[in-house]
């Protein structure tokens, strides 16, 4: 075990027999369908939620995007555990629908909606982050059309960025939003045509560690919607802040210091409590509460040596978990946190071996873990990627050399 | 256009009416379901392999690996066109199998095979190309049990490889097959288990355009190829010497030099000629039969411009194209060719404009092309990236943000 060079996912769960346990149960016997699968643990997402309560400001709105994981039962779960969802496509939107989540309770944000996906939002009742001047005249015409008022929301690229994230969503040139310092008239605009106007949302970026970045970004947000507000010359119903909040994946990652980012929402929510008096400030964050409570599974099918080096050979891979084999967003492979789910014990050196795990695809990016120390495994032993519940599943090349689909669990 | 930047694949194709045409239809007569569609031209494929086989020793076996692109009608045809097919797992042996292709005719790579992908392949007469002693083992036993010989070749990692390779499969430590130095063992208790011994196979690498790399490749493979068969005392049936033949994909890349690695391998199939005179030699090629026959067509739905820079949102993204995004494989992202499939005309410089091309996803990975300068585009344009026709859709994240399928076209 290479506790030293790796994040400890284990504080997360608990250890019965040697063995990892969710929910109190053990590989072993979640394994129904001997095929890899997810474990995507309430308990864990419980403990997020919680922490975030505690630090933040109690009327802040707490919405999941489901773009992070949309497993239905998570969603349905999710949704009655948040004050509303987040979705990106028409896709996410029908299937939040379906599984009983209010329109009034979602908000679709992406470039290029269809015009299919923008009257599935009109019709029910789904709050329209427009991206566009063209996005907006196309929900003008198709409001009157079905004679039915739509609810929009602007989203805005700001002239900031969310500085050391791990994906630039905002600042700059960008295909997301409208370019803050063009949105007054735009807002107006939007007015002017009855329209049910919800607010603002701005996201800057994502994946960031840095309390002090997020702080500072949440700095701008804020002012920026309330000049915004102060132009416009009436209250935002709604504004959404963005998230961004990280979770950590490599060595060397440290945990967001959530007290330092509930601190500061406090000071802004009272520094701008008259300007916000009458508006819902919404916290979007995917990754934060699904990322660690996800657990990949699969199980080692072949052990060889090939020139010196040992290769565990599993029947999971890139198909069902992209980015944990490298190939998703990173510039430089590192590995997520590996372990062999059935020996955690004992951590003895002797019985331990430094290993390569890769999948069963026949191409060289099909990496689980590189030349990592564990203990010594066998055929049928259990291999766990933990941080795996975001961007994990619905991000992969499933059919990808036509193995078989893994399965998801919500425990 | 920005012809000395990017490669051109128009020679590949037709134009009329100022637009792409592919087997003589245009964008819009394809476009069926008004979704982001993969056309893969029969045309180009039947150049490649004609161009091929006017090069290489009639005797050589042209096999299709099919993880290349697993479309049905795809692999069908090039089952007729081809001497065999290569499958990398149980699904794609199930495909073919469903289309028709007899089991002789298939070869079964990939490390970790499945007892129920083993059987399967047994059951069907197809080729086992075994990546491990326990596998061996594996296929022995079953052997026995389902009272059937199987047909088995020994993959292996040769202790060389194929230099400037987009994908090093040899040389060093690799997870697949059994190193070379230790192989003659593994074969002499293929025979004496009294399987149906079929020959070896060395794959060494993939997407290579240096014919003195691959050429280089090829002579120490025959040459390995031809130790092994003097020391196990027989003649090899089969002997797939891999292929590795890359096409350009790039700004600067060139053609692979088909002449030279035609004229090398006559000579080689020359020098050889006693030892292999029993000998199938197979060549196995995926990406260099399929991904130049490729494109994808999406249609721009927006068009904005933020700080300067000109935007056009398309229908298709990552989800249906992940490699032309730069998120499979790549260090450093760079444009596959891209054109404005409606717009091949006027090249006046008037007429063109900067562009990055990005899809409908809510993500910064979602890019199709970055500050290319191309024919001015507007809403309902069509978008073509070439180059797409291998480790394309099927290598993609198509669930991701759960918008809808592309659809795939064989004409």
């Amino acid at each position: 075990m290479n506790k030293p060079k790796h994040i400890d996912p284990l504080p997360y769960f608990s250890v019965r027999d040697h063995c990892l346990a969710i929910a109190g149960r053990t590989p072993t016997e979640l394994d129904q369908f001997d095929r890899p699968f997810y474990i995507y643990s309430k308990q864990r997402i419980e403990q997020k939620l919680s922490a975030l309560r505690s630090v933040i400001p109690s009327n802040i709105h707490l919405h999941y995007a489901v773009k992070a994981n949309p497993m239905a039962d998570l969603i349905a779960w999710l949704g009655s555990r948040c004050e509303g969802l987040d979705v990106a496509s028409g896709g996410e939107l029908q299937k939040a629908l379906s599984l009983g989540i209010a329109g009034q309770d979602i908000s679709f944000a992406g470039p290029g909606k269809s015009l299919g996906e923008l009257t599935l939002a009109i019709e029910s009742d789904c709050t329209l982050n427009i991206e566009s001047e063209t996005e907006l005249t196309r929900v003008i015409e198709l409001s009157q059309q079905l004679k039915k008022t739509a609810r929009v929301a602007l989203r805005l690229n700001p002239n900031f960025e969310l500085k050391s994230s791990g994906m630039q969503m905002a600042g700059g040139a960008k295909p997301f939003g409208v370019d803050a310092e063009t949105a007054l008239p735009i807002l107006q605009r939007m007015l002017a045509a009855g329209l049910n106007f919800r607010g603002i949302q701005i996201y800057a970026g994502s994946q960031n560690l840095s309390a002090s970045a997020i702080n500072e970004a949440m700095t701008q947000t804020f002012a920026l919607g309330a000049q915004l507000s102060q132009e416009l010359g009436q209250p935002l119903p709604s504004f959404n802040v963005g998230g961004g909040f990280g979770v950590p994946y490599f060595a060397g990652q440290q945990e967001l210091d959530l007290d330092a980012v509930g601190k500061h929402l406090h000071s802004l929510m009272q520094d701008y409590q008259s300007v916000f008096a009458e508006t819902d400030i919404i916290l979007e964050l995917g990754r934060y509460l699904v990322a660690d409570a996800g657990v990949y599974l699969c199980k080692v099918t072949d052990k060889k040596v090939s020139r010196g080096e040992t290769f565990l050979i599993t029947n999971g891979g890139l198909h069902h978990s992209l980015a944990a084999s490298g190939n998703f967003g990173q510039v430089i492979r590192k590995n997520y946190p590996v372990l062999i789910a059935n020996k955690l014990e004992p951590t003895n050196k002797n019985h331990t071996e430094e290993v390569t795990i890769v999948g069963p695809l026949c191409t060289p990016l099909d990496i689980l873990a590189k030349h990592v120390q564990l203990p010594k495994a066998d055929i049928g032993d259990y291999v766990a990627v933990f941080q795996t519940g975001a961007y994990g599943y619905s991000a992969s090349p499933k059919d990808f050399l036509g193995h078989p689909a893994a399965h998801e669990i919500l425990l």
